[in-house]
């Protein structure tokens, strides 16, 4: 089979050439019945502008846009700060989009991006579900996952490796002479953030013989640390913990809260380590022990690689783990 | 003088008609140095299409563009989902940039504004220079201050009293027995959080025969809660001082922790008062009295308004100040 032009594509679509090239360099001026039977015949015959002529077609924006599932997680404040020195230095402006987790509101933004014509899309912390996956495909607009990952689709990625990092965690702890350790983390249908770090708990505990503590866990639903619900249930659970594990800093930072007022001292009585390095965590009090993410990096490098992509050059790597360590503050203590 | 037309544009401009019109319509597809004319001509002959012309020739993309100074600072959180709740509601998207104080980088957000036609801007925090005023005049999309305001210009904004509200958490201070107070405020060459603060807390203290307190006060630059220096300033100037007013809870957060070092007991030896009631404030230790700004509320209703202005609609306060309260809780005590 030889290889689709635009005169095939405009031939199944059963549209002029000229309105083919509009969808691709101007969407916004195409009515949407007509663009949506020209991106299914583009999908359909795998059409792919060589890149001469994609250059001449589609029109560089120089805009990146960010999806963040929730804005007032201070997780994405460094994230955001990487990509913008990255785009700053390679010339792209950057939108940032809030989508509350919201399905409507991310299919929203996609089309408002592809009608925008940006230039990609940085695509941050949820799973790829198959409805996005097939949007993202449809629009063409390149995509970057970035603190997120997908085995299902060969998606370009940039995060740490979230189960070794909460392995590492609950090592120290372990190292640090605590038995009786619990964990505070999310619900298991989060793929990326939950389950990951469950199995780094769950392996933590295995390698040293401390399969009875695998029931120590609550599951919170959500990022926000207004809920010392959580931190409540820990307690009644499990009473006797010298130590807990926290999904996020966020999550350490309500338990903090919730120990102190019950008259609970940290770190004499219980040790919290949290996990993502936040700006505030070196002023809580006690300061916190974590897990550092280099958020900044993250950010940085998601814009580079995205940029790799748009300018068509050479990036061998398709899912990119960057280092995180422990950083040892004042809410552990050895045992 | 008759009303200018837009050949009367075209004729000043040296193009034709259909350019001005696309200037309108659709700048991107008009090179930047027709545009520059185009845009002096309807700026000389303050051209304005009446309405219904206006709705023919702009194209409405249900897009609105909020500029940030600072994404970390997280006072911005509420006032973007305020922001975002109401645009849910009114048929907006909406588009955040951050421009961390950067002129360059904003004046490069505005333009991508003008070249992608959104509706209307959104311009948070920062106050507006000249030149920020003539672009934006330049460029004819419709503007809303939020928590900024300016009294040189006639642009529409939401905020609350800052004179006031610092004045009433001073007067708390001072209803509470306080007569050593000191003042970690912003830098005095900001117009909306620094001279508007440090005025109500000099006002607070002039009526309560207070003044020789008036030289008890550090300045900072920025919002940074990584400024333990002020702190540390703070009490080597005054070492006497029973409370303290910061101008934001970020400022008191960083003052906590560094109190808490020292070993200085809030509220037992210094009370603390902060000013924003960001969500954070509710989990410190411990939990911190301030004045409590709107935020929800403020970013809701300049979406309101700003969809007031895009849709013509009567409007009938220019500069609207929405009202804020003390929230007391555990950082304060009456001597």
């Amino acid at each position: 089979m030889t290889k689709p032009t635009i005169k095939d594509v405009a031939k199944i679509a059963n549209v002029s050439i000229s309105t083919v090239s509009r969808v691709m360099n101007a969407p916004e001026s195409v009515i949407e019945s007509k663009r949506s039977k020209v991106l299914d015949a583009i999908e359909k015959l795998k059409y792919k502008p060589n890149a001469l002529a994609r250059g001449l077609i589609y029109k560089k924006t120089n805009t990146l846009a960010v999806v963040i599932p929730d804005i007032r997680n201070p997780y994405y404040a460094d994230i955001i700060r990487g990509m913008e020195d990255a785009s700053k230095k390679l010339g792209y402006n950057l939108i940032i989009c809030n989508t509350d987790r919201d399905k409507k509101r991310l299919f929203s933004y996609l089309n408002n991006f592809y009608e925008r014509q940006v230039d990609g899309i940085l695509y941050t912390s949820d799973p790829v579900f198959p409805d996005y996956y097939n949007e993202i495909k449809r629009l063409r607009i390149p995509v970057m996952l970035v603190s997120t990952h997908s085995m299902e689709y060969e998606l370009p990625s940039v995060k740490i490796d979230d189960e070794q990092a909460a392995f590492d965690a609950v090592k120290f702890l372990i190292d640090s002479g605590h038995r009786k350790i619990g964990m505070i983390g999310f619900d298991l249908s989060d793929s990326i953030a939950g389950q990951t770090r469950y199995h780094g708990f769950i392996r933590a505990l295995r390698e040293n013989d401390l399969d009875e503590c695998k029931e120590n866990i609550v599951y919170v639903n959500g990022w926000s640390y207004e809920t010392p619900d959580a931190a409540a249930q820990m307690l009644a659970k499990c009473p006797d913990v010298t130590a807990i594990f926290t999904a996020s800093d966020e999550l350490a930072i309500g338990l903090l809260c919730y120990l102190d007022e019950r008259g609970i001292s940290v770190p004499d009585q219980i040790s919290v380590i949290g996990f993502d390095n936040i700006r505030l965590s070196r002023i809580t009090i006690p300061k916190l022990t974590t897990v550092s993410q280099p958020t900044y990096e993250i950010g940085y490098r998601s814009v580079e690689k995205l940029d790799a992509i748009i300018e068509e050059k050479e990036d061998p790597v398709l899912r990119e783990y960057l280092p995180h360590e422990i950083v040892v503050r004042a809410s552990t203590r050895r045992l």
